[in-house]
């Protein structure tokens, strides 16, 4: 099997695996207990909270664990808004997020929100001239992904940072889930106030990540109750999930910048083989994408019925996000770039981690090229 | 160590581990994948679905999987409250909620909801004509729990149901987390709309739990996004939580009549030994209380400092719930019945699990009483 769908999920770290089941077996107090039994979950929890501080060089304080990155986007976005909405109702994000952003906006687009989409350029990007023109006296929340997660391009954040630093009323939140250990991104030099990391798309596990809140930004907690994790995200807490997400966050900062170089070549070399072929348009563009993920439109073959076809010689890859497949819904980072409905229904992604290895990438072109062969015939 | 904390977290059992460990291992797959290693992982969960549908006797189409308690009280309480605001903005809850019930219902308040907190009677009761009399025709919810975690008292929560089938457009939420495996409860038979579990109350994992969601109940999710989880609750979802969840309920299930006989013999005996001390007053009244929670006050000894003197001789306890310890906040649910805060400060909660044995009685009334003596001297 070669796993090329490490955008949607990847296969967690054995170290990740060992120390959750250790905490679970041995550690399993809760961290609110007073007795000794509560104090040891507690220092887990502290340890935890130093280390992953420390890995993105911002404080403990400001790192609360959540249950993944859609918890992460929601608490961050809707959070915000209901906590500033005195202070104004209009927040900007673009037309290329992942729905874990989108569908909050339209939740408080509901709510009376006014929303601004963003649009991209046909390759991909943001233009920060577009936000600066998209900002009034009335917004409160800017909301724009790192990495996208469809096609891999990199969005100017440090650039919006700049911008957004003569706006002290306006919060900005940035979605890393896709960036962490591939691309690297100082929150405190890109003035960030909120940003969203996911334990599932780095060797860690589901169900775990944490929200990076800058000190001093406060929201409206999202899950509400007996106050844990500074009163911003209650409910007890995951605490293995916790020390699993942390060990995750080492493994993966220890190692990015060899993997995403091992990842960077693997990606080129993946590219120049495939653009070859008559069928294959790239989507991902030459300058400005991640190392993990490369987007092509196989022309004349769906996306889906590719990626059956695909299975069944040995290669996992996907048409678009993960969550977005199984609805089959196009690609809105495509059609935001403005591809055809019919170029996005075509799209196929291949996505990377340092665990795949330079010897899959000739197998995997020839089954590519075998299976457009195969159902040229078919499809015509 | 002689643990009787259970009702603030417990030992997860060593299946439940395991079976997490296996998925996290093996099926690490995204459920929403197109390919097989997604389908296989969409399968873990909709069996496990099935199996916690069959175990609660409703529809698998009725289970959302969360990441917990907090997360489900949050979720029922604000995503129908949100849903439904139109219909009308009058909200019920008790006196003596876990506070991942009353915090939201707070953050409601704030939204301009218009909440009643039904009292409890001096034994910790709610009395279902004072429900009867609350309900307007603005009202939407009424929120109740079915075992409450600081004394153990069941609620009338088939009584309720049934004066609230006469109002079909009043939902009625059920926080099951204490009562669910000790005290037997039908979701369909007392006409719950939204009920509330969590793992490791029961001898499962942290972060995980499941919100049961009567067919035909709409809310504004809490967490939206990639649709997941009938689009109640988005997220990549938990595979290895989610089977480790529906393990614990099963082992949970297939005993529970005999584990919750053996903690009421347990209790029972506890109680008995101990209301023979001139300083121990029972909170927990004697009849309608669960079987694994046994809560009394120490006069003259603070609650704290009795539960730090306990763990010198191996004994965990606790005082009142657990994330309430931490902040030093006096027991709500004693404070509902009338207690003074004094008494409240002075109370300890023992709580059970079937983990626990009979041999371990005697030397937790033995500490107990040494306890007191050592403390007396102390404190006068
Ligand atoms: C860019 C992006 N944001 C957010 C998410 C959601 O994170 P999670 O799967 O942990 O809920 C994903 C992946 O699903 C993603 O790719
Ligand atoms: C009655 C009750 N409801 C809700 C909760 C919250 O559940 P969780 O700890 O899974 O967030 C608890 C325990 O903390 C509880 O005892």
């Amino acid at each position: 099997m070669i796993y090329l769908d490490n955008s949607a999920t990847t296969k967690p770290y054995d170290e990740v695996i060992q120390s959750f089941t250790k905490v679970a077996t041995t550690y399993y107090g809760n961290p609110s207990s007073l007795h000794q039994f509560g104090v040891q979950a507690e220092n887990l929890m502290t340890k935890s909270r130093e280390q992953v501080g420390q890995l993105l060089h911002v404080s403990p304080k400001e790192i609360i664990f959540t249950s993944g990155g859609t918890e992460g986007n929601n608490m961050a976005i809707k959070g915000t808004a209901m906590k500033y909405r005195n202070r104004g109702r209009h927040i900007i994000t673009t037309a290329i997020e992942h729905d874990s952003v989108h569908e909050p906006f339209k939740q408080l687009q509901e709510l009376g929100f006014d929303v601004t989409y963003l649009p991209v350029s046909r390759e991909g990007f943001v233009d920060p001239h577009d936000l600066k023109d998209a900002i009034t006296a009335e917004t409160i929340l800017v909301s724009i992904m790192h990495v996208n997660n469809e096609i891999g391009t990199i969005q100017p954040i440090e650039e919006i940072g700049k911008i957004l630093k003569e706006y002290p009323t306006v919060l900005y939140h940035v979605d890393h889930v896709q960036g962490i250990g591939k691309v690297p991104l100082s929150l405190r030099g890109a003035h960030i106030d909120l940003c969203t990391i996911s334990g599932h798309k780095i060797h860690g596990l589901k169900g775990t990540g944490i929200l990076y809140i800058s000190q001093g930004v406060e929201l409206s907690p999202l899950i509400s109750g007996g106050a844990q994790e500074l009163q911003k995200r209650s409910g007890t807490e995951n605490v293995p999930g916790v020390v699993s997400f942390a060990k995750a966050m080492r493994l993966t900062m220890e190692h990015a910048s060899k993997n995403s170089n091992k990842m960077k070549k693997m990606q080129s070399e993946l590219k120049s083989q495939l653009e070859k072929h008559e069928r294959i348009i790239m989507n991902t563009p030459a300058e400005g994408a991640a190392p993990h993920i490369l987007n092509f439109t196989v022309k004349g073959i769906k996306g889906e019925v590719f990626v059956h076809a695909l299975e069944e010689k040995g290669v996992f890859v996907s048409t678009t996000s993960a969550c977005s497949s199984k609805r089959q819904k196009p690609s809105k980072t495509l059609l935001g770039m403005g591809k055809s409905y019919e170029e996005a229904d075509q799209s196929i992604r291949i996505s990377l981690s340092h665990f795949n290895d330079f010897n899959e990438i000739t197998p995997t072109v020839n089954a590519i090229f075998t299976v457009i062969e195969e159902l040229k015939k078919v499809m015509g």
